[in-house]
């Protein structure tokens, strides 16, 4: 067996928690993909643990503090020596990726950020590999989850923003001091990175204009609603004239755009470019799972070279009888008794009825129905025994129904 | 100067022809991001070339010819001679997948096959690299855009399947025999290949389960519309008890779903799993360019090794004076001639009105605008003078629109 990978944990709170939990539960699978089991070699917290001994001790460091101080110091000190790193920390990467960038290719290390931008969503890998030669024109979508989180509130609750925003900190999406996200400024830190990536330039963070939604009225909101618009917390970043601009500032969007209904505290970006048309990405924005899924993301890429192998790790077994929710047409004789029949049929099989409209009359009556999740085995009994009731008109129409509503 | 990368290209159909295209435009970018300038060795068309002198000649195989024979046995010979290919095509993947994967890793060379799934959206690179060792719930969407196409069509056109199939012949949406689309068997050989990837275990293609949508009816789709419900031909790949089901049907979905305005020819993606709780990705899921782009990004991800080195290309200004639409909210004296003097200004600085409402009366007057797109320097200039007509009861009010309305 193979030396294990070991990796140097620093900062140790929610992110860092669930990441350490999470590399745990996945070690198995981290080591079907790296060829190596993976272990935290460390872990430095405010009251404990020795920068240098945990990094002396280390394959790879993940970086979960926040913060520029004394963030900075041992990711460049880690590449210095070769150690490459993960990171969340966005305020680092906005205000000294150039530096870290250029440590980084010196030292011939990797340095990953993918959680530091839209939680989940795998946007800075998108950008980077998917479209790392595509001459992306625009790079825009909703970044910071806690505003968005209230603009959703305002707009379907009608409740003002101070309502809202209490509403927020006691759910936890925003924080005791919300400055940061309410003002625009995470998400232009968000943005410098994305704009940095999409279009190889420097960017740093005094070229990212922000507004905030503090502003917002209750009554824009309504007057909104009846012209059809949404409001959102906006990042752009988009070429124009040879130059490009980078801003963050409340937006109302059309019903029909793609961001339109990302609602709560969810994120979602969109990538333009002539040979692409458009690619939009949608997803949860931060949580202390999420974001430690996409470090683990980054900690896996470097260590496999990002070359997938394809191996089979399992070999699972094709299970033919689900469950489904069903549409169900009938075209039936207009008999009394003909509703009863049928959904005592349908209750012999334990099928359940969600919902039933009756239309028409005589010759022409239907009943159209939409049934609760059941085994498919049961519904197609079910069937079966309705057409041997003798009342159907023409075949029966059944066709699967996603029955959750998503908000 | 280091060596050219040479790029043998077998098939040069639209996508063919489309990629190399791109591997000329975006040479410089490629350099940049490889530090190998890109070249086509060789050409394999029906009517002309030789595999064996392009093999020969080349760093890199790209193959575009589709279909199983000859494609597998190129395929084959190239990996065994330790030649990294890349492939758009899903009926190799989907019917040999697992013998390829087998000789790839056996030979140490990347098998990369982004454009085979979903188009231009990137859920291959996504589902291995950012998510290669998640365990995945569910994957399921929407990954036929000619179906996609014509179920949009039926629901908002009220047109009949044939005549609508018919249409999206004329438009070069659907093939002349639409079988292999509108029987679900394509979408059916993509969801073959996307749960073999997420769940890492083997999957045939006659594991996999698929209904059309031939036999939809456009009755059945009003009632819908009435029940709140859109239909799609959905591809689900899931776990179940311990095992897997991989199926096409077509499905309902309530409004809110997020696949649910997922229209005309978009494919869109969406990966569940606990610890990221659900990803959604769309784009366009076909077109000549589109995929080409797809393929040179797999193209520059084996050049590269895949670990970005975040050089910058270029030194772009920033732009401070941008076009916006504006929402604009002027509570105004109720006075014959404000709504003159304010469309007076407004002209003058060439700004022009998209809409206009004047709501409540006497001391409760308010004129809420869209604006069309303006420089956002002469839209400040005429809400200045706006400010200095005497007629605002309270400041101005303006918040930026995205304007278009996607479809």
């Amino acid at each position: 067996m193979s030396d294990p990978i070991r990796i140097g944990l620093l900062g140790r709170g929610t992110v860092g928690g669930a990441f350490a939990e999470l590399v745990e539960a996945r070690a198995a699978a981290i080591e079907a993909a790296t060829e190596r089991r993976p272990e935290i070699s460390g872990v430095l917290t405010r009251s404990g643990g020795d920068f240098g001994e945990i990094l002396a001790g280390s394959d790879l460091i993940v970086e979960l503090i926040g913060g520029t101080e004394p963030a900075r110091d041992y990711v460049l000190e880690a590449l210095r020596a070769g150690v490459p790193v993960v990171t969340a920390n966005k305020q680092l990467l906005a205000q000294h990726g150039e530096e870290l960038f250029s440590v980084a290719r010196e030292a011939g290390v990797q340095l990953r950020f993918e959680a530091a931008v839209a939680g989940v969503i795998p946007i800075v890998r998108v950008i980077q590999e998917s479209f790392g030669v595509t001459e992306i024109a625009k790079v825009f979508g909703i970044v910071n989850g806690t505003t968005n989180f209230i603009l959703t509130e305002m707009a379907t609750g009608g409740a003002p923003y101070e309502e809202v925003l209490a509403r927020a900190q006691e759910l936890g999406y925003a924080e005791a001091d919300p400055t940061a996200d309410v003002s625009g400024a995470d998400a232009a830190a968000k943005m410098a990175i994305l704009a940095r990536l999409a279009f190889h330039t420097p960017v740093t963070l005094d070229e990212v204009s922000f507004e905030g939604i503090e502003q917002v009225q209750l009554d824009d909101l309504e007057y909104a609603k009846e012209l059809g618009l949404s409001l959102k917390l906006l990042g752009v970043a988009e070429r124009i004239d040879g130059g490009i601009s980078v801003r963050v500032f409340p937006c109302f969007l059309y019903g029909g755009h793609p961001l339109a209904p990302v609602a709560g505290p969810f994120n979602a970006v969109m990538v333009e470019a002539p040979e692409i048309t458009e690619v939009t990405m949608s997803g949860p924005g931060a949580g202390g799972v999420q974001t430690a899924s996409a470090v683990l993301g980054d900690v896996v890429s470097i260590l496999s070279g990002d070359a997938p192998v394809h191996e089979t790790r399992e070999r699972l077994p094709i299970v033919s009888d689900v469950t489904s929710s069903f549409y169900l047409y009938l075209a039936v004789a207009d008999r009394p008794g003909v509703l009863a029949k049928v959904a005592q049929v349908l209750g012999d099989e334990d099928v359940s009825v969600k919902s039933v409209v009756q239309r028409g009359s005589g010759d022409d009556t239907r009943l159209v129905m939409v049934i609760h999740k059941c085994l498919e085995s049961r519904f197609a009994a079910a069937l079966k025994a309705i057409e041997g009731l003798g009342v159907l008109r023409t075949p029966a129409r059944a066709i699967r129904v996603i029955e959750e509503e998503f908000v």
